[in-house]
Parts: C-alpha cells; sequence; structure tokens
C-alpha cells in the first residue's frame, strides 16, 4: 500500500533517503575540516532520525530544553547538549537526568552557575555561551569579567565540568554580508580559545547555524559544530542560499477541499496549527506560506511551474497555482507543501509519515 | 500550594474567572438579540471550558476538523457543527461520527455534495458556506448557480439536510471600515434567506468572526452566531478593540533565564514553539510577540509601565523591559506573557493550567 492511501488529513511527510543525503553530506563536511559533528536535534526531534545520524557517525546530540534531553535519554548518546541558558527552575529536573545519562549545559550568569554549583548531584559539563553580534542570547564576547565569574562560580563544585564556548551566529539568517559573520565566528572563538586553553586544555569551541555550516569552508581552529535545520532544510534556507529545493527533507500533505479556477486558487486543510506561521516575502512583497509539490508513491516532484500558498489561517490554506497544477488538480487529491521553517512545522505536527508508510517519532511538544 | 510552585517550564495559564465572564457576556448578548451562540470550540479545544459553556445555556458547539468533532464527540453536544469545507477524504470518518453524534458539515461545491449524497450512512446537516468579500473561502454569495447546484446535488440522498447558510467574515480582522462589514454581512445573509426561506422554512443563517460578534449592535435577522476567540480574546483582539486587557483570560508562563539590565532586556524560557509566531506591529514598526503580566497568587496583574516580547526564536524570547520591571525581576522568576493569538498558542501548548493549580485538558494537535 502506497504512503498516499494511508492520509486523509494534514500529514508531515518525510523522505528517508534525503534525510541520509543531508546527514551523511554535513558529516563527510565536519570530517574534511577535521570537526566533531553534534547536531541540533530541535529539528528532527526523533529517535528514528537519530539512528539515522549514528549510520553518520554522530555519537553526541544537542537539544533545546530539558524535556526534548529527557526524550532522547537513554537512546545510547554519548553526551547530550541542552543549548540554552539553564532554567534554575529545572534543577531537579537536571539532577534526575545527570544521573544516568551524559548531559552538558549552557551558561551565561554567575546566578545560575552558582545554583548549579550548589545543588548538582552528578556531574554536568557546561558550555559558555558567546555573543559575537547576533544579541539574542550569551555573555558578549569581550566580557572576560562575565566569563571568568562563571568559570570562578563553577570551580568550587567538583560537579561542574566546564567544556568550552558555544556561539550560535544566528544573524547569518538575516546579515547580507554572509562572510562578515563567519569571520567574526571564527575570530571571536579563536580569541577565547587562544586566551584560556592553558587554564583548560581541553576546552573545545563549538558553532552552530546550519546557513554557516552549510556554506562556511574555512573554520579555523573551530573544533566542534551543531547545526539543526540541515537535516530536513527548508524554503527559508533555500532562500539564503543553504541548500537546493531539491534537498528539503520534510514536505506537508494537504488534502485539496476546494478550487477556484477563476481566481487560480485551490483551498487546502492546511494551515497555521500544522504549518506554523512563518513566511518568505517575496520580491514582489507577496507572502509566501510554502511551496508546493507533487506527490507521487516514491516520494515528491518540484514542478517546473511554481504554485504556493499565498495565504494560510488556523486551520486553512489558500494555494496560488500554476496554469498547470490547475489543469490537473480535482477535490479530494493530495498536494504537498514544503514548508518555510521546518523545525517550526515539525514541532507543530509531532510526528510524522515515512515516504515507504513507515510511522517515524516525533517528541510531544513543551 | 500555589499554582505557581508547580510552574518550571513554559506553562499556558487559565484564569477561569475571566473566562466565565466572557462566555457569559456573550451568551447574554446573543439573548438579548434573540440569536443561538454556538460557539467556535478551535480556540479552547477542552472539555473542561466546554462544561463551563453549558452552565451559559450552550448546547451547540463549532469545530474546524474531524478530528476536533471526535474530540467533543460523546460529551452531550446537541450538536457539533464542522466549520471547515468537507473534506472527501474524511467520508469514512464522518460516517463513523455521525453514527452517534449529530453532526452538521459545510459544503462549498458539488463535487464534495455529490460524494456524501452518495456515501453518507447517518443523517448529516449542511451549511453552505457562503463569502461576501473575505475572500478565503465559501461560495461566492451571488453564485445562485453555484448554490442551487449543492442544494440540488444534496437532495438526492435522504441523509444530507440543509441547515442554512454559514458565514465568517473574517476581513473584520483587518478592514478599517468594520461597519461596511457587517452591514455586507447582514444584507449577504439576509437577502440569501428571503431567497430560500420558503422552500426551506427552517433554514438559518449563523455568522462567526469574534471581532464582530463583540461589536455589532444590529444582528439583523441572523438567527445564530459562533465566535472561537472570545472565550479567551488576546492582544490581537485588543489591537482590534473587541476586548480590553483585562478580558484576557489566558496567559503564557515564562521563566526567566538571564537579565541584560544595560539593554533593558530579558531572556526568557518561551518562544515560536510555545506561542506561535503571530505578531503585532507597533506604530513605530517594532515588533510585538506578546505584552508582560505580573503573575499573582489569584492570577496576573497588568503592569502599568508596559514590558512585551519584541523577539521571539524556536524557544527564546526576548523581552523588552520596563524600568519597573527591571528594578523587580530576578534570575528564576515567573512572567507572564498575554498572548498575540490565543487560538494559536493554546494549540501549540496543548494544555492548560488553571489558576487554581486544576489541570485543563486541550485536544492532541493536528
Amino acid at each position: 500500500m502506497s504512503y498516499l492511501d494511508q492520509i486523509t488529513s494534514p500529514t508531515l511527510l518525510l523522505d528517508e533517503r534525503i534525510c541520509r543525503i543531508n546527514l551523511q553530506k554535513m558529516a563527510e563536511k565536519a570530517k574534511r575540516h577535521g570537526l566533531n559533528l553534534v547536531p541540533h536535534f530541535k529539528t528532527a526531534q526523533s529517535h528514528i532520525v537519530g539512528e539515522w545520524a549514528k549510520e553518520y557517525g554522530i555519537k553526541e546530540i544537542t537539544v533545546s530544553s530539558i524535556k526534548m534531553a529527557e526524550y532522547f535519554c537513554g537512546q545510547g548518546w554519548e553526551n547530550i547538549h541542552i543549548a540554552f541558558p539553564f532554567n534554575p527552575l529545572e534543577t531537579k529536573k537536571l539532577n534526575d537526568l545527570a544521573k544516568n545519562q551524559s548531559i552538558s549545559v549552557q551558561l551565561i550568569n554567575e546566578e545560575v552557575t552558582k545554583k548549579l554549583a550548589a545543588e548538582l548531584e552528578f556531574p554536568v559539563g557546561f558550555f559558555i555561551e558567546i555573543d559575537a553580534g547576533y544579541g539574542r542570547t550569551g555573555v558578549e564576547v569581550s566580557d572576560f569579567g562575565m566569563i571568568e565569574s562563571i568559570m570562578r562560580a563553577a570551580k568550587v563544585s567538583g560537579k561542574l565540568k566546564f567544556k568550552g564556548f558555544y556561539l550560535h551566529a544566528g544573524h547569518t539568517y538575516y546579515e547580507p554580508d554572509k562572510n562578515a559573520v563567519y569571520e567574526q565566528t571564527r575570530a571571536a572563538l579563536s580569541m577565547l580559545k587562544n586566551k584560556y586553553i592553558t587554564e583548560y586544555p581541553q576546552l573545545i569551541t563549538r558553532t552552530g547555524d546550519t546557513p554557516g555550516c552549510s556554506v562556511m569552508e574555512d573554520f579555523g581552529d573551530i573544533d566542534e559544530i551543531g547545526p539543526g535545520n540541515f537535516v530536513f532544510f527548508d524554503m527559508m534556507q533555500v532562500n539564503l542560499g543553504s541548500c537546493k529545493m531539491d534537498d528539503i527533507a520534510v514536505a506537508l500533505a494537504v488534502p485539496v477541499v476546494d478550487i477556484k479556477k477563476d481566481k487560480k486558487e485551490i483551498l487546502v486543510h492546511g494551515g497555521g496549527v500544522h504549518l506554523s506561521k512563518d513566511v518568505l516575502t517575496e520580491l514582489d512583497g507577496s507572502k509566501n506560506f510554502g511551496e508546493v509539490v507533487y506527490l507521487k508513491e516514491n516520494g515528491w516532484e518540484i514542478p517546473l511551474q511554481r504554485s504556493y500558498l499565498k495565504s494560510i489561517s488556523q486551520e486553512h490554506g489558500i494555494i496560488k497555482a500554476s496554469d498547470d497544477l490547475l489543469s490537473k488538480v480535482k477535490i479530494g487529491d493530495i498536494l504537498g507543501i514544503l514548508p518555510i521553517h521546518s523545525c517550526m512545522t515539525a514541532d507543530c505536527m509531532g510526528s510524522y509519515l515515512g515516504i515507504n508508510g513507515q510511522q517515524i517519532d516525533h517528541a510531544e511538544g513543551d
């Protein structure tokens, strides 16, 4: 039975073949540059995708919350890194986790470091998150006072082990001069490594964004990369030049419920609760909530004439349809939508259907 | 134990008192205007909120998918209306549902009507959805050919019973001249009622948007209203003038993980996977992803000096903080965020915590 026969409502499809190519390419790139690849599993949030990743030599993963770390605990990962400034209200949960699983956390201030130093019951590693220009989170790269106060506060405890510096250069998503961002990342991490390596000879540096890791060819003396989105990619990454549309490994299958030929519009069941509301703005100012692909027995095909979701509400999606699509489509058909932001779409949907008909797990939300 | 002691991670709070006031006010308004209130439960998606609604005389509800109808089936509702153009791939599911629960659906084309007429095993009501200017979905108000072809196709079956016309005037959300939209809604439904009432003496008309139902005082000869968002309201509705901030019944509780006093910014665990990415653009062009409230033992307080989420990513939220908030806040505190779009936030979160500490159910997503 084709996977298509299983679909009656919005369903997130995952093409294992494409996902494995993405994992393999990034693993090979990491190897070529002497980097340890520690992918961020906030994107896939899946044990099955985790098993695929292990086949490409991946031994450690990154997640973005304690809850997600709990999901991946006990699956044989050598370490799970929680790449979010540690939330001190979750200290008990961290102790419960760290009893049976090697965990590292991210620290950006003295208060939380002191609390962990006082209350940890099992060894936990930590990275200091560095902000070298993104401005979202982290210790400013030149704030050595803060960096050293965190290091000192941690030293009080035998349980809290400094691993190194973590830098998520999220501004690769909007900064036009991406090379400047890469240079900033390399320089920041290199400077910090040189400054503290004598005191911490095991110190490692890690950087994490998919646009950077996909395109950068000079990683300087960076030790590890932790991109997430690359396992699936999405239209935002196509737009950024990180990948091609062929590299996108997930598509939302949506049932066609109405067709307005005169307006060249197709109404589908598929909206914000399925895709999330991430959007690309086209050059002409129009909005794009996802790109239409044609579903086939063995996956999907990117049409020559493009069609796309021009608007969505909670459950509704309206496709601006090409003549080619209009000439073929019928009510009751199922179309595919390549998402704008696959991490959010996967989180909204909460599970995947493989194009071989296999159910693929995704962690529960929040 | 306070509800606050239960929170260690992002948690959606629901204030039963405010929610009941919203239900009561809308029920009283419906009564005053001789309207039947059939609220849209895509917002709350909750049996417990359903029980509250029953106390204000509500006997029927609206939902937006078969899956949501399944959730509410068997809870004593006199009818559940699925206010989404019927997806013909779900005909079997509809038959399963309609065996034990009075159901109505929405039809907008002849193809799906014919399919249902041929395949229904149990009686199901239907509304014809009308588009009087919103442009998202429905038969154009003047397309009598289509309206009558749907009526004719339905008549072939003894199972498919025409109930009337449904009109969701979603353009009240962005149209500056809201009175013109209300007039358009009243006129469209009145014209259709007059045209078809002789043939269908039981015919009813229903309209559904929260901005309209909150503000309109002249409903003409409309029979039923089906607003959804009003049970919780949100910042978008405040912005539209449908309610005041005091009327918002849900707030996302978010842990404070870092404070940058110099930048007047507070980093919280609370992002797009919790709130959704709906956003308001302020007059000065800045973005608002949610409004900060102070959590108290018995609910929340709207501060005199406003603070708001200026940016969010998947898990991170950055608050632009007032001096008042900065003077009080500590890492490890919990703040409240009034969402921009409560339907989406509730769908992202998947459950509620009452401020009396009660766990409140929400249907599973998608």
